[in-house]
């Protein structure tokens, strides 16, 4: 039986402020990138998502940002690579710490925001996320297929995730279509459930100009902050289930 | 041969800014105190520290505090209890994994100014933060002989050690004489060293009354960032040698 | 025609979090106290908030607070008097900007969650607050009835303020009811709406133990965060309209 | 008499740290770019600067910076131009309150680290600047000769206020030398001195190549955070009024 990874952001609210249904999510997902405060996500946010995490046999990732609160870590900030490297593994200590006292265990990475976004293509910046990985021990990374930070983590022998995603528009060429553009964004639930199932049963995505590009990935990601995420995300998972697949964390 | 410990707060920097000699003092110090973010210590300095200290063999200590770059954490805050323990979890696991990937561990507990003297009776506060460090494996908590803090550790089965101040005076009821009294502070090099070996030989420090107070420590704590610090430090230590100790990580 | 003003806690969101309904609320209410970035409010939200003010005729307060984003200025802070005497300043004086920029101008002053609560009885900290206004032109200051702020504030010539809470619980000494007793809390809006006009009306209230209560107030403080808070807020405005008074915010 | 103006970087401690010798400095320049909270500079150090500048005849100027403690606002970074003008705007309006409390005034505007960097070329940036500046009253703004956001200030019909670096080499084209590329830094004091000079006299400066270039400067900006900075400031200041020059703050 084929298997498919559903991964989502949680834990991002800080202090007082939520962002999204986790309780919700954690019932839906198989991977939990959750945040570990230097975007979003204070300790005890931290703590309680890891918890749940933990009794939903949910895997928790490590979803490692820019420092930046203020602009939940969505700015590029050019940072010097080791001041980089310090600050995610910070980050990644933090959290593991905080889910070793809750019963699980940090069991992957993903950058998140700007920052994931700039170590698609920004090599120093990719490299230093893959060597705060590398200094704890080598977990996986999930990224973006064709991505700086995938070669880079799979170069260091590091074991390398490729997620899609079913709600997000892409170009002839396998990259995603920019927000602002176009197509960027799938709406209708069934069409992203239906896409989802192709990555993950085909291992290929129609892009929008119709062409039909390879797409092979591991994990599936939906978005937990818009409004209809959380029946988003169920219907997504019902279709691969539906779809025969085996709908379990890539880390386990 | 006695064994005593000599104890000093590290790594206390923010960014650009510096407080203390942290490499001089990691010459003279068995056991360092490094900040972990919250009052003090960005993630660089952190790690920095920690290299370090592992090449030097001087324990490394997380020196957890309250959430308060602006106040350096001397200030009281009024945190609920389970937001303190999250706090506390969060700052020592993200310092263990950064002492992990420097070639040491995290091998003790040591709150920082206002959180240090308020678990000195606060008892929630206490619990807190000896919650905090039982969950994740139950470290050493260094602390104030008599202090909630460390009868709560005990307690909790954790290792309880206690500490004295070379440098501070101590009422005839073996408390600290508050920093705005007379005699609060000893400020003579032979004097501070005197005391230094008295507490560590004979477990006795004589108070502002002149009365002798039992005081049996396992380790003397010395201050980093005043002019003359890292001398007094060096002082005390000598002195210590001289008095046939063995100066030592008391966590080794 | 008797006058009564209508306050609401506003803009307290940061980045991209937010908490309840600004534009909404400022639909309804007189006096808008704005967060100003220490507790809650990003300069974004500021202006917004601001701006919109402005047009719908709200006046603006600075809703002033110790530091602490990460605790949403709800847990008291020992800081020292001239410390929190430059924060408050330093927001006080932000706002202001914004609200200039934005075409209208900061008309009071109201401490924010703890330390509302702290300046009710702590001296220090309440001159602290009144100094910091002072030092700024002297803006009126709105808090609770028989607090330390409103003494102070008056001794110090400015104008203090009185407000009620329609929601909250009153014992027979005409203070609050602390949150965690019985009482604490009136829920029903029709209750909520009568006790407002009674404040605004006849200048008292029915403490819980049956008594009725002085507690003259020259505005009403409605609550923004909470489930039907616009939905209360409303029926408050409403009631007091159809009493016979006018709504307009006090500073005007 | 030919006129110029000395300006240094000052109050850019944050709580207990300090950085450079700011009441030193306060005895030799005209003009001070304070930090305003968001790379440096907490309210306090604000007050007690501006309270010194005022004493000292010291013009206060506005020295605002992406929001970044941690980094000291010396990386770049991404933000929207509308966050970053309100960011702008926030932290004028927050030293301006300050410098009105403390007797003196804002009279300037002046980007530091990053910021200035960005602002040289970037015209997103450079414009949210001059947007915020416009927005509460229209200040003077003070840059690199040549820069998009003197261009912008001047076409928004602010004052655009032209500073020489004496201790940093020119390009043959005027543009700065970048400070990892030889020659970027002019060490011996007798030389900045005599630079600052031709460039306040004369109106150039000699390129590292030797060539003579135009500079005509209103403001030569001295640093305050190096070794020797305050003797570097005197050598300067001592020689320009050697040279006849009237030192006087350009914003007067």
């Amino acid at each position: 039986m084929t298997r498919i990874d559903l991964n989502a952001d949680l834990g991002e609210g800080f202090g007082v402020w939520r962002l999204g249904d986790d309780e919700a999510l954690l019932g839906v997902v198989t991977s939990a990138n959750v945040a570990c405060g230097f975007h979003a996500g204070d300790p005890g946010t931290m703590r309680r998502v890891c918890a749940r995490a933990a009794d939903a046999g949910v895997a928790v990732g490590a979803q490692v940002s820019y420092r930046d609160l203020a602009g939940f870590g969505r700015r590029f900030i050019d940072v010097e690579p080791q001041e980089l490297a310090d600050d995610v593994l910070y980050q990644l200590a933090a959290l593991d710490g905080i889910a070793r006292a809750s019963g699980t265990r940090v069991s992957y990475v993903k950058p998140h925001g700007a920052l994931y976004n700039a170590t698609v293509a920004h090599e120093e910046q990719a490299s230093a996320v893959v060597d705060a990985v590398a200094a704890l021990g080598g977990l996986p990374v999930l990224g973006l297929p064709g991505s700086a930070l995938l070669r880079v983590a799979e170069s260091a022998g590091l074991r390398a995730v490729r997620e899609g995603f079913a709600d997000r528009g892409y170009a002839a060429d396998g990259t995603l279509v920019p927000r602002r553009e176009a197509g960027a964004l799938v709406r209708d639930p069934a069409a992203v459930a239906g896409r989802a199932v192709r990555m993950a049963v085909d291992g290929e995505v129609v892009a929008v100009d119709g062409t039909t590009v390879r797409l092979e990935v591991e994990s599936v990601c939906v978005h937990g902050d818009t409004t209809g995420a959380v029946e988003l995300a169920r219907a997504v998972r019902t279709a691969l289930e539906a779809a025969g697949l085996a709908v379990a964390p890539f880390a386990g």
